[in-house]
């Protein structure tokens, strides 16, 4: 299994993830967006809503060219202690620009899901606080 | 002047930022990270706190080696109805190995920060919601 059950529950228990994408001449790109679990495939899919313009964002044309991609979910478990936790994961990424509609729907997403979206095949997953104690690092090949 | 007085005072608003770097084989990287304003050097420290072994870590190892990195900060002004804003800086890290202990004091850091840290000279910035209508982006070249 790619992902433990707590990871799972993880990866959408927060509002936003942030994904990384490479663009032209190496550099990097980072931006907000909604995160989804895809049961049946068993990764990861970043979907936005309708007309929000997916298919002609920076961060979709730059997995279009360059599928290496990097996702992290975290927040704060708590502020004072300061308990970071987070999951990043690494892997490649696939575009579409049709479909994400009835993906949408089957993945239980909140909103209706633009066409475009981008699926994540995840390489190695990195973690810490969910299910290793807080400040303990854990990381694992999974491709 | 590189950034505007409210795009200074919303990136340091946030608790955390989450930092992309471009690792060995162009593979992204993206990590919360704690985000301060220098107003004398008027661009972006990402520091951590004092025994964090921030000089190990993998988006300082990337940031040497790979210089060109990209810093968001981002929240939900609502979530009802839905008000995401963020500012996105694109640039040049320089990393350092020391003197992050008395750069921590000067720039009015929470918590005593680790000798090592790295410094993101902006080349673009994106912003939304910020200095714009929420939905309305915002980018310029600032170097």
């Amino acid at each position: 299994m790619t992902f433990t059950p707590n990871e799972i529950t993880y990866l959408t228990s927060q509002p936003l993830g942030r994904l990384a994408t490479v663009g032209p001449n190496g550099r990097p790109h980072v931006v907000p967006v909604g995160v989804f679990y895809d049961p049946e495939a068993r990764d990861i899919v970043i979907g936005g809503v309708e007309g929000s313009g997916m298919a002609t964002s920076k961060k979709f044309r730059d997995a279009q060219r360059h599928p290496e991609v990097a996702l992290i979910v975290d927040d704060l478990a708590s502020v004072d202690p300061w308990l970071p936790r987070y999951i990043e994961v690494r892997g490649w990424a696939k575009t579409h620009t049709s479909g994400g509609g009835d993906l949408g729907e089957r993945i239980g997403a909140h909103m209706p899901f633009d066409p475009a979206y981008i699926r994540i095949h995840p390489r190695r997953i990195v973690t810490m606080g969910i299910d290793t104690d807080f400040f303990e690092v854990s990381a694992r090949d999974v491709a």
